[in-house]
């Protein structure tokens, strides 16, 4: 059994990484910090999670943090992950951290988009944590940058492409769509019930969300040179759920090649990565609650573009399902444990 | 392994059950059946399904089924469940019908609230499956009359009240609440997004819900006598969940006991039934996709009533989870194998 | 055109008030204030009102007030309001107030529910603003106060059968679900769009919800005698809209009175009273955006009650759209000028 | 006062139009056809309309109806149209037709996306009913016809750009997303609310939806030759809204202008359309339940391209709104007439 602790639990990513631990069978949840709730079982602050997680939330410092487990889960915003993550691997433990602060691996682009970093000199050891494209260094990893929601889905959904150079990387125009738990659980006036609901609005329009260095860094890697992306986040009345709408006009050899059989190819035995059969596109109610990523795409002969669309849970395969197979990787479990749970319909 | 069939595959129970089965470790779905839908894969009906349940949609016909499996979920509506049901117990199958067929135990009181019964001499047989009343009758039964969504959240609720002599039976009014699940996957115009969303309304108002003769049997047992009881049901704009809300003037005995103690005493053992702490109430979001019971109760000293509150999701522990609680108590499998995951929040 | 200024325009009833405002031929907002928003137009703070709605948020003081307008709509929160609406009174001005202070006849009720009053001596004279049953009394009135949304929907639905002894009083059991806006607009965790969505809980269960005295007041009016209720309110996942249940027990002479034509009798000439017809309930969809009532009602033969239903809206005829109405009789406007909007749907 | 006949009344844009023709002052609802529910009043179809509208559903004649009124809409489906269409005006009637029958000015293109046309003499003779585009040609039109949903919020919002060359026409991408509304009022499993609540997906991927040559046509117009796009509908879990993200390339041109103050320029004197500052960007639920338009754009400095955001309520100024809006103008009525009120949020 595994020691795991989860640093900041009282997040909607931290209450969804314990309730997949608590059906993990190799792992015990061992502490679960909270400022703001410390003294309390984190199942009252999470009724869901009554009779199922037992733990209850301390105000611990990263000494206290150090003794409690083997392996930990950072959940805390980015800035106040770098001050944690760099102490517990210094004593010897393994990280998934959640936030973006081992995301970018050029310290001038994090302190581009964010601020100053602390501990640039971790950027270059962390694995970014998309098994599907990088499960060999993430297995031998101390430290994987668990991935943006957002980037999930758009990574996962263009790599096929951009490795074949089937598409004009420059043509690149996604259009996000996100459920309302990835503006975390904090209290403010427009995550408000009747602000979101029954609405729908694009934010951080023109090329401003910080998610976007993030993919192109990956997108880049793929396409084996630079690439920029126009890229529009939008807000859902959903809780859970991302979907990516893509577009990108096909080069010659995109256009001659069959690239739903690339997809079928490169994803057929990847356990949660399914590609639609052709006609048939991703909903975000069909991987709700699960680590489940669904892709599908489509041709538009009338102006040579290609439309790849991706739907994910965010809080799952976008945050903690996902957190949960690096762990996974990272501790020589199988890499699908705790997370085969079909999604839940309706 | 158990080999198990699915009979009416293609309505929101089946789904259900189908989930729930891709995880449970001791069987193999391996039949489905729906006539609509006879040779599509279950999993293009319901695409959460892809990669998880394999099995295709046939239109068997009742020998067919028998070489299939052998335990059947019958989740096919009132009426054509009675035409099955006998058949395969003949051939000695073990069967959980989720219709109200089986569930009325006196044919007359049957018939006068749906119509006539063919085969009413199972009716005695047949053992009513809360499993936390009758755990010991399911255990040996070949048939098991799943109960309805709303009964189990009424009949969880007042048991330990109505059997302690505590309420006076006839008090009893239950306001429930439930998603629009519970109406089905049949397309009407009542049942579409745009009449049901930012909504709420009752149905089947005054005493003519045919949940109700059900309800009165059991709280009758509990009772030791003949209880007539006030229900209204109203459409929740959700999918799944049911909350009822339940008023009752309390007994000489009921104000003078600790109620809050005798309900953690009650269902303490109970694992997937919760009693909140005094103050904390019941939410349809906290059961979601899960087995859980949740119950919540508050006396209102101005007038002398307790208000008993109880949440479940519909489709889990008010339909299908139930009955794979009750095929493995049927089986001689861990009562709680393949329904442990706590329900997701948010 | 009469000048009016709204106190407190920056919470939901303020936005809906000057939506509705813009409309009225009779009147020109003059002043809107909110410490928060000072110096915004409010149309930036709700861009619904944009090019609608030009007035600009202020930070007045009373004296500033006094300057602006003839009429006020007092929309702060209660304790708040009893500092304020005197000093208006007392420079001629007319008043409806919002808040719950002016509401309860008795002062010992008020203080024992909510805190000391400050202006007593105005409880004996503040109109109760429920028109169909007050329209002589406000017509005349210096100071209307505003009923609650809960009371209007439950005063308005049992005043027929109790001014006619049709019901027995004790046995008065309250069933109330309303939307989210009746939280208001500040920033807690407990209305987050995803603490709320795709769920339903009941809240300030057993008694002690503060508009159980205002209903009692006016129930106990209609009896002749005093009344006490028990009351339940619920959260709906929508964001407009009350539907209360009610549950009674016919007296005798209940029983042998045609309730139906009662109620179309008694509210046939209402404007915005709908008796829907009998068999037909009423739903929050259907009046939503508008200052209509929906009242429906059944008879139990098997437990000899009677349920009756009430829809409204709760930012409307529950708070904004009844303020209006008060402020046409005060104002010998037509009762329903700028109300006569059908609610939309879907 | 104008006798007005609506064709179809019993889908979501007939009980849309007889609301706002309610609050018209200059016309009278003479006529509401429907053969589903012929003989029953339209407020028992829509019980929103209660004691506000009170036709009742007729299955009438083309001759029956040219007796009923002088001025029709047309709100049955594309196809049926045709086939009524000729027949009012031969009457000497005049006509808004919501279908698409007569939006597309070139038979064949029509032909092409939909089926033969059975009148495409009043192709060429029919105003294309966009107000703020062609006013002057609606006004003395006989027959107008009302533009479709999506290609009203994406010919609104690019027109500006396109007719001052200041976007590359063959760079443009167009994603929309739409309210559930949209897809009418048929008893499908795909429109139920268990399958779109709480869910998103796109549908009519990859250049196949009947709104593009629609959109073609008008954009074409606006930049003066022929204009392919990409379109992408999705469906959201809201009743009423579309929101359109629109992608394009700046010419050099473009890049020199300042645009927001060209959009301001450009629709600064229209009542329904509302150019939001810069940084602001338009939402579904600050238009709903109105005739707006809201209009927000931002340069993305990173790739050069310009995104341009239009939100409308799909049924007002997407249908029904907007066809008030034509026959206002085809009838000397002031343009707005029942038309101004605000959006109601929340």
């Amino acid at each position: 059994m595994l020691n795991v602790g989860i640093v900041g639990a009282s997040g909607y990513t931290g209450v969804e990484l314990a309730r997949i631990l608590a059906g993990h069978p190799e792992v015990r949840l061992t502490a679960a910090t909270s400022r703001q709730y410390a003294g309390k079982p984190l199942a009252e602050v999470f009724p869901n999670l009554r009779k199922r997680v037992d733990i209850v939330c301390e105000n611990l410092s990263v000494d206290e943090l150090i003794e409690r487990a083997d392996f930990f889960f950072c959940a805390v915003p980015h800035k106040t992950a770098m001050n944690i993550v760099p102490h517990l691997l210094d004593a010897g433990k393994k990280v998934v951290d959640l936030s973006a602060d081992y995301r970018i691996h050029d310290a001038a682009v994090y302190e581009a988009w964010y601020q100053p970093h602390s501990s640039p000199q971790l950027l270059g050891e962390a694995a970014y944590g998309l098994p599907e494209l990088y499960r060999e260094t993430i297995r031998p990893a101390r430290l994987t940058a668990n991935p943006g929601c957002y980037p999930t889905s758009v990574i996962l959904a263009l790599t096929p492409l951009l490795r074949n150079g089937l598409i004009d990387p420059a043509s690149l125009i996604i259009d996000s769509k996100s459920g309302t738990s990835g503006a975390g659980r904090a209290a403010t006036v427009g995550s408000l019930f009747c602000e979101v609901t029954d609405g729908f609005r694009a934010y951080k329009v023109g090329g401003t969300h910080r998610h976007i260095p993030e993919i192109e860094q990956e997108l880049s890697v793929a396409a084996g040179h630079p690439v920029t992306i126009s890229f529009t986040p939008h807000l859902l009345p959903i809780s859970r759920g991302i979907l990516s709408t893509i577009y990108g006009s096909l080069t010659e050899a995109g256009e001659q090649t069959d690239l739903q059989a690339l997809y079928e190819r490169t994803y057929g035995d990847e356990p949660f990565i399914r590609v639609l059969p052709a006609g048939s596109f991703p909903a975000t109610q069909h991987v709700r609650g699960s680590n489940c990523c669904d892709i599908g795409l489509q041709q538009d002969p009338r102006t040579k573009r290609i439309i790849v669309m991706c739907a994910i849970d965010n809080i799952v395969k976008g945050a903690s399902g996902q957190a949960v197979q690096n762990m996974n990787l990272m501790n020589g479990f199988a890499e699908t444990t705790g997370l085969m749970g079909a999604p839940f319909f309706p």
